[in-house]
């Protein structure tokens, strides 16, 4: 006899990507940013007084949604501070989204959301993606014909890095009456050139939710931040009732606020990153691999079946260097390779090399 | 038209008690440790390596989990580390408690459990303590009557400091069959001499859940870190599939295992506490007032009518202390008055006696 919710006995935990604590490890498999904090960050932390830590944090992160309020043009009550982007999806579901109702993704997608479904008891339904990666052409009737109350699209687009426009975005939210929620952990490496921004979508759709991340654009995936943006009344009932009532720590609120004001310094390691991404896509299709285009931090390569994505994800750990396979459909035969630094770039090329050579 | 599950709209937000950020405020509202963090918490802010931020933390906070296995005689399966006390008891509504179902608590009790059951879609069984704040004799019984799958017990009790002995606590767990939650928050402030300990019970019983916090006995309420303890059972759905994949961060895993680690200083604070707490009764006890003898670090404290509780405490903000009022049942003549430093209770005191003063 098991104390548990029925969901919840069926159901399996959300498996991370391998965290190895040895620092030899080239570690390209779970979409760090290659580069450490901010100098500001580090300069917050060692000012920070710890006799204060007796007492309880400001409830509602208001000094880190002010500096995220400026950033976007928002105000106060469009952000919702949470602890780790992960939380937000999670209040998105509780608040929104009812035991058996149905909560809509891609496929494939970010891992985490069939779990986080699961725990609610909601449906899962998974829209497929069509042949080149896109979303299909009748979304938005299948939505509808789903009855989902909720869809929720990783954008740019894990694990494949490909990008939706804002347009598209903009098209689902105006012909769709749940809540669209657009996981934008990766939106700080899309190249600036496209000028991608949904953050105006917000005047005009009162069902839009932005996820954003400290995790990935600014260095703090061991820090827990992240935030949602959202017309204030989507977002009001995230910040008053369904949120644990002090969500984010003292530390992470300062650090986060000092990271997210860092805006040269940040967006010089997503030059960086997108410089390292390019080469490294040149360099793995020179090697006669297929890699997909990518405005992310990770590139979808895939492997040649003489070798097998099992037996290269396997090589590579065996020369200490970690990637991500997916055991999943469309993917059994790809790796999901992070961008590292330019040194971690090169250990992985030549580590392929290695492989690939070894199979000639 | 609104897009909140139905239970969503209709509740209202838990409202945390006031955070004046102003230095000169007496803060006796809250019931935080009066003392500051040990020297080994800030020790290891200090040596705290700000790149390591740019990745994930321990999913699980290993090392946390080890210091406190160790602290309490239990096994690392034993020990579920949250985001503050807070996500404990979420979790555990979320993993045991489905839509519909009964949670019971006592009245009065911690304001945030009603708060978390209408998160949650659960029905709340409030079951009144007797006339001397006691569990009703009929406890069990009642448990069983309403059909309750959770019984959350604070202990020692929110907001009269009473103690429910850990006979009693078994005899509960023996005799229930939902999850029983003691919610020791305030364990730490227990007179020693009564040998209070209510882990031992979790080799007998697999549906009880400790909670304990690093926020009050530990002086952390800003770091946001509190433990579950419970049967390997009961812990692992809470472990391994409803709390969020990353629940906690590098700092507050660090910093806690530092707090915990170091408990001859933190039992210098708790005996500080207790003495001040025995010497702020005698105190308001010779001005005439009533007050609960409290095995915690706060007294609850009937005022008197031709005063009324809610003038005094807007007299006492007046003069810059800060204390709680809870508009509840039974509690509306009363203040609850954290117990804080030497000085900060003097004030106190001294404010209360002019308040007294002119009255008579």
């Amino acid at each position: 006899m098991t104390l548990e919710r029925s969901n919840i006995a069926a159901m399996q935990g959300y498996a991370p990507g391998e965290q190895p604590q040895d620092l030899t490890t080239i570690k390209l498999n779970t979409n760090e940013n290659p580069y450490p904090p901010s100098p500001e960050v580090a300069a917050a932390l060692s000012v920070f007084d710890v006799a204060s830590l007796r007492r309880y944090p400001n409830p509602i992160a208001d000094e880190f949604r002010r500096v995220a309020a400026d950033l976007h043009g928002l105000s106060l009550d469009n952000v919702i501070p949470t602890n780790g982007g992960d939380e937000l999806l999670r209040l998105m579901l509780t608040t929104f989204v009812a035991e058996g109702e149905v909560v809509a993704t891609t496929k494939p997608t970010y891992s985490l959301y069939p779990v986080l479904a699961a725990i609610q008891g909601a449906k899962l339904s998974e829209i497929d993606l069509d042949e080149q990666w896109r979303l299909p052409s009748d979304l938005i009737q299948q939505l509808h014909e789903i009855k989902a109350k909720a869809f929720i699209l990783v954008n740019p687009h894990a694990p494949t890095g490909s990008l939706v426009s804002s347009a598209t975005i903009a098209e689902i939210a105006e012909n769709f009456d749940g809540v669209l929620v657009v996981d934008e952990a990766y939106i700080d490496f899309v190249d600036p050139d496209l000028e991608h921004n949904c953050v105006p979508l917000l005047q005009r759709f009162d069902n839009l939710l932005i996820l954003r991340t400290m995790s990935k654009g600014y260095s703090l995936a061991g820090l827990r931040f992240g935030y949602g943006l959202a017309a204030k009344k989507l977002a009001a009932p995230m910040l008053f009732k369904t949120r644990d009532s002090y969500n984010t720590d003292a530390i992470s609120q300062r650090l986060a606020a000092a990271a997210l004001a860092s805006q040269s310094y940040a967006k010089s390691t997503w030059n960086k990153v997108r410089e390292s991404r390019e080469k490294m896509f040149a360099e793995l299709t020179s090697m006669g691999l297929t890699c997909l285009a990518s405005q992310s931090n990770f590139l979808l390569c895939t492997i040649p079946e003489s070798i097998g994505a099992p037996r290269a994800y396997a090589a590579l750990k065996e020369k200490g260097v970690l990637v991500r396979y997916f055991d999943q459909d469309r993917l059994r035969d790809k790796l999901r390779i992070s961008i590292g630094t330019e040194e971690e770039n090169s250990r992985l090329i030549q580590a392929l090399t290695d492989l690939c050579r070894s199979e000639s």
